[in-house]
Parts: structure tokens; C-alpha cells; sequence
């Protein structure tokens, strides 16, 4: 685990031409530790539905979703159809890239924004440069016990702590940190507090899942940071911390429901961003299996 | 596995209502074995490029990749970037629902493909029912110790046989065939022959992997037919036989170059389709772990 | 005027080969007829915003409006925007094509259907056939002292004659016979109202404003006929009537509030469907010049 | 006519909160006179087809055209077929918004280009604001007589002059000026030489053509100016004239073969711009009437 100073950076820690960040921390030997963490086999979907019911990413279009049809002119009763998608690659569940967001000019290892990102998409660090992600979930799941969460409030260090002494795996051992606070499935199931903002982490929250340096952090909010933001946080500064500073790939809103009510608290984690050329995120669908 | 039969068809074998095929092959216990096999943990990507080259699938129009940007008007120096995406689920690597081709009026499981098949998409067996895909995989490699494969050609079964005679695994044991015949990398590398056609399994090679009893079936080709059809061969009679007689969804335009340069014949293979309801087919981005 | 004969097609009137239909009637003669009407000069936009407020044509998916943003690097505070559209041809102000809808198996002049409509678009009579629509236009504005219509009520064939009788031109005179309802406006002051359906013509005005042998016909309501369809009426019978059996394009969604309001009831009627090749349908903003 | 003096501008000249720029110079009266130009009636489309034979915009995407097809399930033979299109505003035949682009931080009438111009796309001054374009049209065909033009080759103020001297109006009536250059038709007859550049206007044509004060100005090229640039001058210097200093709309890739000939040099104008929300361009297919 690196020192957990709210200072450090990863700038450099690869070299100045790194373009993923953290997931550089996965190798052949982490891979292998979390192929042999399942023990049930038990899969989880941690994907959101790409579909009519909307888009659970404020701000972005209703994703379309066109089907063509052919009949074969020659073999009546024959056929195919297919599907044509429209889609941000910052809705549903997703994963950013370490372009997406940009600070005080710069991104990931002090990038210069405008050379970063430009018309054709992320000129560094794309997605395409991402590659598979295996490695070892940490599942912190700080809904249990307590009252629902409301939107803007900030899950707090010792929430984390706490959710951490309940897993069945040091928190030290985690590649993937992943954070319930409950809200993802708020989109199907309270449509208005869903819209009316999320919970996220607090700054302090922030540098305790820093601290653990993980390759990548994930959240079943559209978000990580609290929505609103508190007085006095800046609204990005998650997006800031872990893309900017630490370039590590968050993973927004994930479905965390079923994992969670199953007890789950750690396991084999894969997903797969499409090999989108200079991409700037990703749609993905990724795995959990317990 | 099953009987070598090609008048044997899976409808039924899980029940009238089953909407994944051979997916149900894929258990708990598969997937352990599955999370066993890899050795190396040296991960391979299957999925090609997204991008501005161009779409490796004939009839499908160019992916759009648009980039929007914005820049924090109260902070100089801020801001974030984002993709918009618009492509066909039957472009790039990708996976076939189940629903996507129909013969003499049904799909898989004897379903009216009417019924099957609407304006909102696959009302049955869409890929939103299909969930994470882990098993064994089985490579068979039919390029090596031979001359490149022209366009047309027929696979023919003693090319797999022997090549699973190369194997590191029984073939019984995988959960997941592919085949690669060194077509994808040609896109990139002579798109005129790429563009020509494609070889292809011969009606004796489908019989051969469908004995045995595959969750799915993969290749680096867009069709797993022989393109152009050879004389007397239905140009979708593979399609017709994984798809529509034993639900057995394929995955086309898989990238294999990188694992059979690498000598891999078998491994942990995971993909995750998008979630998109009622889908037809999914882009996809598979990772092999050998 | 061609006689008032529910049976009268317009099928071999101009050739078999003819992909036009009723804009044939559209002449050098009637156009500089069209041009000498107006006597303001005083100029109505009749097509609907599109835009954020959403899509007025139900079943379509909300277009998408997305904007990119180029800084030109080497001269700060210059660059360029563009906007990326993603969107129905019918949906919005637009017009259909002859090969939009079939009925028993063909389309305007007993074209096979399935010989006319693939996977390209429409193999013949597409809206790349149509060009420039310029005529003279009778606005039949059938709310005028009455109350409100209702969803699914029939405008008659007497309404319609007694606004012909407030026009300042005879009805014989019109190339393009446009109706108003009052309804394309609902959509912004009465959602609900809106998409509980709309007044269509009734089968008796259908055939009257089919004996006026009018190149065009357009109407404020996305629909033309009544929604929802009055018992024992076919809910595409003005469809069938005026582009199957007819040839007569239909212009649906018109924004009429402004010209009736003005108390406008004829004048040059302008409308430039884009070029798009095999087009089903066409986006429009007509203009009619009072 | 206004000074021909370069460096006047129209900043002010309709007030500061104007939005239309020069297209406030048409009016009930130059749509009057404008009507009453055409002698025979013979109509141009001025729009190029929207198809698979690609985009004649460089640097723009291919457009989509998807067709998407309904078969009524409970009357066979029944059935409708619609098209999605997908296009950038900037691409094809277009108008050009007055926020399409800015020059050292402002837009036309001196607005701040970061007001102008966000996320949702023209804060002010978007083709929704244009209206219908009705006026009088003076085509100067400069092709006549000569060589075909060069890529990059400046058109020069003198061959205008003479264009002008062979029209059938005086060129202080005109509202719009269309310059014909022989270039949009190479896309479809030499590739090659079409995406080898285009001729443009010469700084002096600009101010040539600036000091008629037009209402639009249009071309048939991709970009009004020469391309590549000559040396010394700006590649968006007309973009820049027009544009930002005058607020005159342009319009590009004009297909203006048919009109030239046909030896047309004026006539009646028509274009209307898609209703788009705070469009910065808009699709278009103008129509003279010769």
C-alpha cells in the first residue's frame, strides 16, 4: 500500500509515456491471485440495462436502439435483423478514460489537456490502451446496517473502514475497489430521488480508497463524488483525484444491488472496454464471480 | 457430448421458454474448472479496433466516433471529453443473438420468428438474456504448418481434428470453440484480399464442433461461412445450425492472430455483452487468459 | 378535377415507370402561377423546432442534437462548432415518400413492395425523386368558429367545404391542399392533450380532397387520419388513399398556427425535401409565402 | 450598396441583441421582387444527393442512412419502412450558423464566443433564428470561358466582374450571390482532384462580393475560400469576412452544374433551414427558379 498523503501523485511512476495509469499494477501474478479468489462460482452482472427505459447518466441522450430487418427476397421465412446503437460512452455503466476530465490544464501525468484530447478523441491514455481488467474485487458494501443514504451525502472514511473489517479478504489484497452506497437500481425502482442527486465519497473517503492504491474504483453512482457537491468540495474532486493525479479509471454506475444482497464482499473481477481507437470511455458490461 | 447427428437440434433440451441455448452449459462448476485452466495468466485481447480504419464487417456502415468536449467556464483550464458512438451490434467483434437470423419462419427452439422479432428488437432471447460468458476455451489454429487459406475455402473437419490433436486440452473439455484461420489481422494488413471473402467451415466441420456440444463458437472471420459459398452450400448453413437448430450463439471477428503466434491451443475465456434489452447482438471485446 | 371516385387510382397515369405521382402536376405553368400569389409578401415557417423539447411524432426516438468543438491550437480564441443530428425522417415537420407504406402487397403504381423497399432504402420512388415542391397552396383552416377538436374526431367533408368557401381562391386553383386542426401546437401547451391522439380526416373528406387532384396534401396533426381510428375505419386509410392509390405525397406535423391565426387561406407554397437517395421520407420546414 | 471598404462591419448595424445578420435585408418587398424575377419556371435543386457515394465534406463522417421496416402482423402484405439518418449539419449542401465560427474570441456582432457557443450548441444566433431565405439570386458562373479552375487557384474580383457583366440583372439586385466554380460535380466524376482542394474567392472577390452587402453568399465548394490556402493568406479568411464581420450566411457545397448549363445567371432563391434548436448549420437543398 503507498503512503496516504492527499499530495502524492502516480505522475512518472511508469515513465513519462505511461498511458494506464494504474492498471499497470495488474500483472500475469495479480491475474492469477484473482482467478483462484472464486469459490462458489457464482456470476454477477454488474451492467446496468441499455434500453427504452432511459439513460441513468444525467445529462446524457436516450440511448437509441434500431432494429433492421431483411427477408432473404429468395427463401421466404427467412431472415435477419440487427441492431443499430446510439449511444454516449458516458452513460450506463461505464469506465472513464484518464483524458476525460482535465485539470488546471492537464491530465494524467501532467499531460498537456490540448495535446491530450482533440477533435479525433484521446490523442493519450484512450481506452484502446486499457486492455482486459482482471483482478481481485473488494466489494464494500456501506449500505448494511444503517439508514438509506441520501442524495449529496458523504460516505465517510470510517464507513469504508467498517464495510473493510466485514469482508472476507484484507482490504490490502484488493486490485478493484468497489463501493455500494445503494442507488444504481434507485433509477428503476424511485425515479425521483434517483434524478434528485447521489451520495458519494467525502474527501477523506477519497484518500482511504487511495491509500489502498487500487488499478481502478468503482461506484454504483453516476458519479463518485456526493451530488450535490458539500460546501467547500469541489463537484470533480474524485474525477480529479483518481484520474487526474493517481490516473486511475473509475467505473460508474455499476449494478451492485444483487452482489450485495447475496453478502458478497470480494471476488474475481473482469471487464473488457471495447477497443474503441482514442476513446474517451467505454460502455462496458463487466463480471463479479464470488 | 452429444450424438454427431446433424438432424439433432437443441430445441426443447432446456425447456420451450429457454431464451440462452447452450448457455445453460455454462454452471457454477464449468466456470471453476474454467477460472483453473490458465497457467501463464498472459492475457490476450480478442476484440479489433474501433475506430477510423474502417468497419472489418462487408455491409455495415463506418462506426461514428465523435468527440464532444467542454470546457468549465468558471474554471479556465477545466473540463472533460466524451464519445458519442453510433455503430452496428453486427460490426467488429461481436456476438450473434439468438434471434439475429431466422429459416423456414423460426428461430431457435422453434419460436415464430415474427413473434421473435419486432420493431423494439428480439422480443426473445435478446442478448440482454445471455449474461457474462466464462468457460474453457479451445483454439484450434487451422493456419499452422500450411499455406494461407484463400477466400471460400472450406475448413474441412481433419483441419480441426488435427489441430485439436495440438491442443493442450481434450477437446471434450471446452466449454467454448474457436477457430482461427488467420483471417481479421488481414483488414489491416491486405484489405483487398480481406474484401474478396473468407474461408469458412465446410457442412462436415460445423458437424464436427456442433458434436461437440459447445456453450459457444467463435472465429476470426465475419461470417464462419466459406465466403463466397461454395456450389451446393447454403451461404448461411453454419448460422443455421449454431444458431437456429442448437442455440449456440457465435462470436465473429475475433482477433486470434496475437494467441496463435503465441502458440495457445486453450485457455480462460470471458466475455460480457452489452446489456442492451432486446438486443440482437452485442459488440464485444473478449479476453482470453492462457 | 379528376372525378369524385373512391376507386380512382392514379396507378399508369404517368407511365409504369413513373416514381412521382402527383408532383407531376407541378408544372412551369403552375409554378408561375404559385409565384404570382402572394400579395404581402409576408413569410410563415411551417416547420416544428427541433430540439431539446423533444420528438412530436410518436414512436420515434428524440433526436439527437450534438455538438463539437474545435480551438484552433495555433490561434487561441479562434475554432469552430458543428452540430452532429441523429434522427427519423419521420419524425418532426417531414414528408413520406411514396414507398413509406404498402398495402396488400404494393405501393403506388402496383409496384411489388418488396421489390420496392430493401435494405438500401426505397428502390424506387424515393424522396431523391421528388425535388423542389413549389405550388399554390390552400390552407383549409377547419377550427375557425368551432370548438376545440378532439382526439379521434373526424374532420367531414362538410367542414372542409366551408372552409374552401373562406378561401380567397378557388379550391380548383390548389396544388397543395394543407388542413388545420389545431393541433401541432398542442405538443408544447398540452402534452397531454397531444399524445392522447388527433382529429383526422374522415373517409368522406379524405375523398374530397382527393377529387381536387391535389399534388400534396399536409395536415397539423402527425397522423392524418383520426387517432384513435373510429370504428370500422382502417387506421392508415388516408394513407392508403393518397400515397397508394393516389401517389400523393403527405406533409405531416405542419406547424399552421401562425398562417391561421394571420387568417391566411391560400398562397406560395415552397417546399425542398433533402436529397437523400432512396429516402423513405424527408425532414421539412415548407414555407408558404402569403 | 454599402462602402466596399474591408474593414466594415456589420457589428451593430440591426442592433446588438440581433441574431440574423444580413438576412435581415429580406424583406416582404425583396420577397416580392424576387418572386416576380422568374421568366420560365424552370426549376434547379441546388442540394447534392445524401447517399452512399459518401460526403462531400472533408474531414465529416459518412452519413448514415438506416432503414428500418414494420410488416403489420395482423394484415400481411401491409406495412411501412422509414429511414434513421445520422449527419453532421456541416456536411452535404449546408448552411452555415453565424456561431459556426469564431475569430479572436468572438463571433458576429461581437459576442463572446464562450457565451455563443456551448455544450447544448448556438447560445445566439442559431438557424433556428434564419427563417426561410427567400431573395433574389445572381449566379456568377466564372467557369465560362475558360481552363477549369485549379485546386487552391484564388477566384479573382475581375473574373467576377465579368461574370456579373454577363448576367441578365444587375448585380446590385441581387440578395444572394452564388459563385460557380465547376467543383461539387467532381466528387461524384474525379475524386481525385475533388479532395485534391478547390478554388476559392481572393481576398479582393471577398470584399468584391462583401461590397454588394448580400443577404447569403454561396458556392460550389466545400469552403468558399481556396484550398489549400495560398501563401499569406488565412484558410478561413471568407469564413471570417462573412461570418463574423458581416453576419452573412454561407452556404457550401452548392450544386450549381445544372443552373450554369443551362446559362442561368439569376433567378428567384429558396432555401429553408431545417427548424434546428441552436443549430450551427443546418442540411439544405435550395431550389431556383429560373
Amino acid at each position: 500500500m503507498a503512503a496516504t498523503d492527499e499530495h502524492r501523485t502516480n505522475w512518472g511512476r511508469w515513465g513519462d509515456a505511461d498511458e494506464r495509469g494504474t492498471l499497470n499494477l495488474l500483472t500475469p501474478e495479480t491475474v492469477a491471485k484473482a482467478l483462484a479468489r472464486p469459490r462458489s462460482g457464482r456470476v454477477f452482472s454488474l451492467g446496468t440495462p441499455i434500453g427504452k427505459r432511459g439513460v441513468n447518466t444525467p445529462g446524457r441522450n436516450p440511448t437509441w436502439h434500431v432494429t433492421t430487418t431483411v427477408e432473404d427476397p429468395h427463401a421466404p421465412g427467412n431472415g435477419r435483423a440487427e441492431d443499430v446503437l446510439v449511444l454516449h460512452t458516458h452513460a450506463h455503466t461505464h469506465i472513464d478514460g484518464l483524458a476525460h476530465g482535465w485539470f488546471d490544464g492537464t491530465i494524467y501525468n501532467g499531460i498537456d489537456a490540448k495535446k491530450a484530447v482533440g477533435r479525433g478523441g484521446s490523442n493519450v491514455a484512450g481506452v484502446d490502451k486499457y486492455g482486459p481488467i482482471i483482478g481481485t474485487a473488494l466489494l464494500l458494501d456501506v449500505t448494511v446496517g444503517r439508514d438509506p443514504f441520501e442524495p449529496g451525502e458523504p460516505v465517510t472514511a470510517d464507513a469504508l473502514e467498517q464495510a473493510a473489517a466485514r469482508a472476507d479478504i484484507p482490504a490490502a489484497e484488493a486490485d478493484i475497489v468497489l463501493v455500494r452506497v445503494g442507488w444504481t437500481e434507485l433509477f428503476w425502482s424511485d425515479r425521483e430521488r434517483y434524478e434528485s442527486g447521489s451520495p458519494g465519497l467525502s474527501p477523506e473517503a477519497t484518500e482511504w480508497v487511495a491509500a489502498l492504491d487500487p488499478a481502478v474504483v468503482g461506484m454504483d453512482t453516476s458519479a463518485i463524488e456526493p451530488q450535490p457537491a458539500p460546501p467547500g468540495v469541489h463537484p470533480l474532486a474524485v474525477h480529479r483525484r483518481f484520474l487526474h493525479d493517481l490516473g486511475t479509471p473509475l467505473i460508474e454506475s455499476l449494478a451492485l444491488a444483487e452482489p450485495g444482497a447475496a453478502g458478497v464482499t470480494s471476488g474475481l473481477f473482469v471487464a473488457t472496454p471495447l477497443n474503441i481507437e482514442r476513446g474517451l470511455g467505454s460502455p462496458l458490461n463487466p463480471v463479479l464471480v464470488a
